[in-house]
């Protein structure tokens, strides 16, 4: 059975035969397409230091970005059918803390959970995969051409999810009708994750701005201004947006840079928030206790935000639906390629490096 | 200006001239469709005790379910162009109450706000009327033919959104795998409300039940297996659901029977909750305190749901709009009839008598 | 070793010697002192359906509410050492369902729960008994004259939290200083649960009227005024209350009559909440669906409340502290007797008689 | 009429006579006692930059801490007495934003409340002043001792809450018995807050360690060990924490220094929150990208505390009532010094100079 296999914490990826269907399950699914992220590729260059293949095993089969059909079931199984499309959940529970039991590994508390295709266990690019009913979310066909996005948008469903958890905390965080519509928030960064995070705190009804140190490309003016998106250059810092909206109220940041943090956190409003969603390693950014005064007089918070699970699975694909009848000229933009898994070539490129203007690239099986 | 208007308590309704432009603010909206609904029909004819005219006015305009375009803007009002479809909220605070005051006037506590088209306001059904884009909501275009069903939905979205604020009474109401993919709602009564519930009660991951005193009609088989949930034919009461379901987590009733509401409650299982929709008047049923004990040992709640408020149609409009994509063949059933209204008579009819099989039925101001 | 035996669903109960110290775990723990609550005489009158010895035993060991010492530790128990004063949490869990998997069996789902001295679990009305830490509260010494109350009290604590979740639903439910000093909360029944809940309500800020049919006696006075409650005789009906209060905001009802709270059901304001806590049966009243209507129309909640566990237990002792230290008159009045355990036709007598103006009778082993 | 006076942003206070009684509202209340804490004499001192006099007024009356007697009421006032003991809340609120409509100007979003005694308000160092019932808390004479300490712990009470209400961001963060008995806080710092919180924290049911540079003081051990929270030398930093450990839960830093939060912040545990309540200005510390990697990897959250308000202040009492039954000795130990008024150069002294070892001191107007 074909594969995309690495071998961890060794570089390199191929293209090659395994023997043993991986997963384990009553429900068979028949890959038809995966998608790929920038950990797929850092754990290809071999950057990505977490990576490793199941226990007992010297390989380890990529992808977390997966659909695929159920080709067959065992037994009775509840909601599911054979011919069903579906998406895996990627990260799967220690079996042991509170969080786990409960079905929320995003919040493991042992570490012991495992990441298909990255800490552990098996991915989804693979010719067929065995899986448990619980791990497997139903795709609605109608929306098959977009629905890979669910995966990277599960974690922003989950992020969203908690940051307004953590809002809950001051007592009236939304406006005087009821809604987020008079709420301004600014996504740092206008990469997969900008764009997708963007797209969602328009649903929820904020006011959005993309910022990034350029003006933006024309692409990316058709999709942020098609959902009603402001653009900020940040070339020259953030002062000039706090002027401007008179202070932010929830900053998004994909970059993970511990400077950009620094140098937009002065633009947050009283009871904002900051959430962090990107990695990075290197940069840094001196600190006084003056800004941590800030954060009191301004009763801010600051969240780090990680992984989604079932049911922001579930909430993405409804929410990528609804773009698609929505936004349609914009989701149709989100699928920026779409390589064979017999290219190999193609395949193994597309693995390695980032296009540029890349949402979302698409491995084929079809 | 052209209007439909009646006279509460006395019933009736015509379409007639009206000298003033109803509604005050900076936003001039020019009606496009109007959707109408059982509340309007018992205003017609004279059943809806609470209808009246706004303060100094003999005579009310009817209609709270309304799309229209912006014709004019005074000043500048951010998030709004002429040109844009908007939706006006029905529902308008005391402007004294905190729930008021914070935009929830659903929450009302002096009972003081007013209703447009039913409770001391003009309602929409008239060529313009002027209005505060507090209470204007964005419509996206490319789901304008469906756009109309935001404003039951909204009651709908509510609802279902103050149920999970009841249940978060209850440590885990969600299943293993952080969803509500477990759990089974019946929904009682198969009309307007019962369909729009039963899509969105699935949209949030339950399994439903839709429950009438009959064999479904082959329309209601479409819809409802449409979207994955089940028929039960409570021709013979509740007895038979609760051993198969083992118990049902959520009950949703759309009739207003007390009757009804009894027979049904021994189905619920242990920390179940039960929601109130619908209005009736006349039926009678007997309770024990053992059925209160029930209640106690059950941990179950109860309680009454009513009127959706601004946020509620924004996430309305985007539900319909995943509807659109995910289910078009029972989107596309969803709107049963338009009339248009030059067509006086036609208009008149569904303005006093309800369709078999009715869902939704507009009035086409174009 | 001595212990007070029944064998359900006989009635009667006596004071007899048994083998085997019941319970399991690292804690020995040497009984000090029990309370005797309604269900205890149910129990031995024979008219608690529920009641069974534990699996392959023929007797059970009565006895839900106990102050122990611990005399023996086995290994190492964080938190805990010989000579600590304990209460044992009385229901524990199924050890399958969520809810008991995260320590809440108070919303046990499948209801295969034991509960001390009660259903398939012995209790400790005896010489000594093991137990998990996990479910020893620590008493703090200063307070052991009246934590005996954290019992019946932590049943209250969690109903008092459970009630406070579903008014959540509520966008803004507290008074315009953030408090709940404006809302007012009708307690129905004066008995020992009325007393307890009327002190918790007080604690909470809300203002308290209790209700029966009848003037106060002295002793009742003292308690409720001294407090700061009211008193509402209810003997004609609750009209009166309705009409004085403008509507209460939370009914609390500690007698389990349907046809009580149906005639108390109308003085319910908008966004209130009846809380159901006492058991009864035979009562009957009649409901229309115009009840139900206004149910709806109030924004109504009803929630059934049972049982309180650890964390319940834990608040009940700080509150019972403070209730010493700010009315140490009132909280001198709430232990009503004491019967020593070598008394034996005293402690016979009290658990099978409800003593006139009982509020907790206690039986000491010292 | 007598009052301790300051001319922000001149340094100093006097003693002196006012012409007009402060404050407005029905209710005169004489002044019994004040406390007093860092802010004023940081005003005193003239380093506290944001103290302002009331418009128009050319001095400030001091003291946000105060109990008093209601001397006089106007009119009708529910639920207070002549000869009430009462204390006033500090923070008043805008009038405008909606956190100030519902009585939380804690979370006060145009920034323009006042603050008796430090912001564009007159304090209660004064003989009388008026108020609304609205701010004012009732005391319990049994408490009267140590009451004034509820002002402190108000906000402390706030922050607890509030780091609750974020953790609720966590599916599930209690213990598998339900309780916090699990969770370990550290308090960074052992002066009043420090103090106060570590009581708190223990009230709900958290492991406490307190760290500071040294070893504890015979008074700080019998304050910290006799509520049962242990104690950690950091002057080493603070990994043999994280060590012994395993990782901490809650940080609450009372020291608002940077370095030092960097120093501990590797200390906390998956699913952590860190509480910043101190505020410091001088220190610097860098951080890197890899630490805001380390926040996202431990689903962690940072929150700025400040402010309690009216329900604070409740809650504040009816702890410090539990505190003083459960925890006599530790209770006694809480006030640490009483000047009379009448001694100026005593009073003044207080006012400029922290005693060692100070928790609190009070100045008695009797």
């Amino acid at each position: 059975m074909k594969a995309i296999v690495v071998k961890p914490p060794r570089p390199g990826a191929e293209i090659t035969e395994v023997q043993r269907t991986p997963g384990k399950g009553p429900v068979l699914v028949r890959i038809v397409e995966n998608g790929i992220c920038g950990t797929d590729r850092e754990i290809v260059n071999g950057t990505f230091s977490g990576a490793r293949a199941p226990p007992g095993e010297d390989y380890l089969i990529l992808g977390h970005e997966a659909i695929g059909v159920v080709e067959k079931i065992e037994g009775k199984v509840e909601d599911l059918e054979v011919g069903d499309l579906v998406m895996p959940v990627n990260r799967r529970g220690c079996g042991h803390c509170l969080n786990c039991l409960v079905g929320r590994p995003d919040f493991c508390e042992t570490g012991n959970f495992v990441e298909a295709g990255m800490i552990g266990m098996h991915g989804f690019m693979v010719e067929h995969f065995y899986d448990d009913p619980k791990y497997l979310v139903k795709v609605p066909k109608a929306i098959a051409d977009i629905a890979i996005l669910a995966q990277p948008l599960s974690d922003l469903e989950k992020s969203v999810e908690e940051i307004l958890a953590v809002q809950r905390r001051v007592p009236v965080w939304t406006c005087d009708d009821g809604t987020y519509n008079c709420r301004t928030a600014v996504v740092i960064g206008s990469g997969a994750i900008g764009t997708l995070i963007t797209l969602l705190l328009k649903t929820y009804g904020f006011r959005v701005i993309v910022a990034n140190r350029r003006d933006p490309t024309p692409r990316e003016k058709e999709i942020f201004f098609g959902v009603g998106a402001k653009w900020y250059n940040s070339a020259n810092g953030y002062e000039e947006l706090a002027k401007e909206t008179g202070g932010v109220d929830l900053i998004f940041d994909t970059t993970g840079r511990v400077d950009v943090v620094k140098s937009v956190f002065p633009a947050l409003r009283t009871n904002g928030v900051l959430g962090l969603f990107g990695f990075s390693e290197a940069e840094r950014a001196e600190f006084t206790s003056a800004d941590l005064k800030q954060l009191i007089y301004k009763n801010a918070a600051v969240v780090g935000l990680i992984n989604g699970q079932k049911p922001h699975f579930q909430q993405a694909l409804v929410h990528l639906a609804a773009w698609k009848a929505m936004w349609p000229d914009v989701a149709s933009k989100l699928i920026t390629k779409v390589v064979k898994i017999d290219d190999r070539d193609a395949v193994l490129d597309v693995l390695k490096h980032r296009s540029p203007g890349e949402i979302k690239i698409k491995i084929s099986w079809q």
